[in-house]
């Protein structure tokens, strides 16, 4: 009960250690763009991709070369890059107030219907990291293609401190 | 001309009434997110589907499996949808002072290119129930396929008073 | 140097006219919607098109039809007329405090990877005329169509002056 309590009570830093997460570097540009933009109490992050020590992964497809479980870890990868870019623009991630929005552009089929299962992989990890109660709008869907020929790119809005 | 004047000055609640426009349940997550959150005066929507008691309608891709009509059906039905969404969070519509942005997202094949006139079937509800002063800026595009193989996703974004 | 420096110290109407960038009228919209919605300080502009003189160019998809090279172009065509979007609903660009978002959407094959080459020519576009101190967040994705059959379509947010 006491630890419920403290997961309850503790920041985004805290329950970063307690579940054992070590953040990445934070993404660079792949362009004429920057990674993070503040505006107001607003943070829009550029689009994060599953990349690992600046190799891609989960190249191809879900539903093609890829499975359902593939786009999930994918989609967690993604999403891990996300607050490492969060933190390294921040310093700190118990600045984040909310996570507003999460958009998942999944590569996928046509006839693949299982974008939801996909895009909890990188949900489920924000909900871990930031708490339930600074859970996300989402919006899911299959794409043809992204860039270097990945499977998963997150859109995410933050909200902060003033 | 009283009724013009009436539908001028009404509120969008008063303007559902004369619409004789019922609302359907609030949608509810397929996943790990909420399906609305509030940031200052912006009321960010999680994205909403053509589904009608908990069934999706509109299944496959525009220009495929469905028409153009179908499309604008769909794209109305998952306009109903965020209109009862909105007013679940708000408790009521008149509390939205602007719809800011409608993102049309249709399952589409390659060569499809009326996507405005499908985006109109949720345009047009929009500025009928919100009316013509609190008509949204859009963004429309053909997908690869969306959540269940829906035909239609809608990303909405709407002002409203702090 | 004193070129530089006046670059540097300049606003976006300055370096508009010392890069001889005559802008075009400001695109109309092809459905029920409007093309700026301003919200505080935000300024959310409905998605912008390859289209020039009230005609499409650069159709098809990018890797298919469409080489990556026409796709800059059009990523180019299609930020050109955000601007003159910009420009005609805020009297002028100086009032552009900073650009928040680039969404570039792609009409592309499933197997394309070069996104970032082709969203470079509109983020280098909006960087020479508003300054590298305004520079995006950037999200890009291939898409299966978008209207009219064109190959790009682009999502833009600004900062402006309250």
């Amino acid at each position: 009960m006491k630890q419920s309590m403290s997961t309850q009570a503790a920041g985004a830093e805290q329950r970063l250690k307690e579940l054992r997460i070590e953040l990445p570097p934070a993404p660079t540009p792949l362009g004429a763009y920057v990674e993070a933009v503040q505006s107001g109490t607003l943070l829009f992050l550029s689009g994060t991709l599953p990349v690992q020590g600046g190799e891609p992964k989960f190249l191809g497809r879900v539903g093609a070369e890829l499975g359902v479980e593939d786009g999930r870890r994918a989609a967690q990868l993604a999403a891990l890059n996300a607050i490492a870019l969060a933190r390294h623009h921040l310093g700190s991630l118990d600045k984040v107030k909310r996570v507003i929005r999460l958009g998942v552009l999944i590569a996928a089929t046509t006839d693949f219907r299982e974008h939801p299962k996909v895009a909890d992989g990188a949900s489920e990890l924000l909900v871990s990291v930031f708490g339930p109660d600074k859970i996300s709008t989402r919006l899911v869907f299959g794409v043809a293609s992204l860039p270097l020929g990945l499977a998963v790119a997150l859109e995410i809005i933050l909200e902060i401190d003033a």
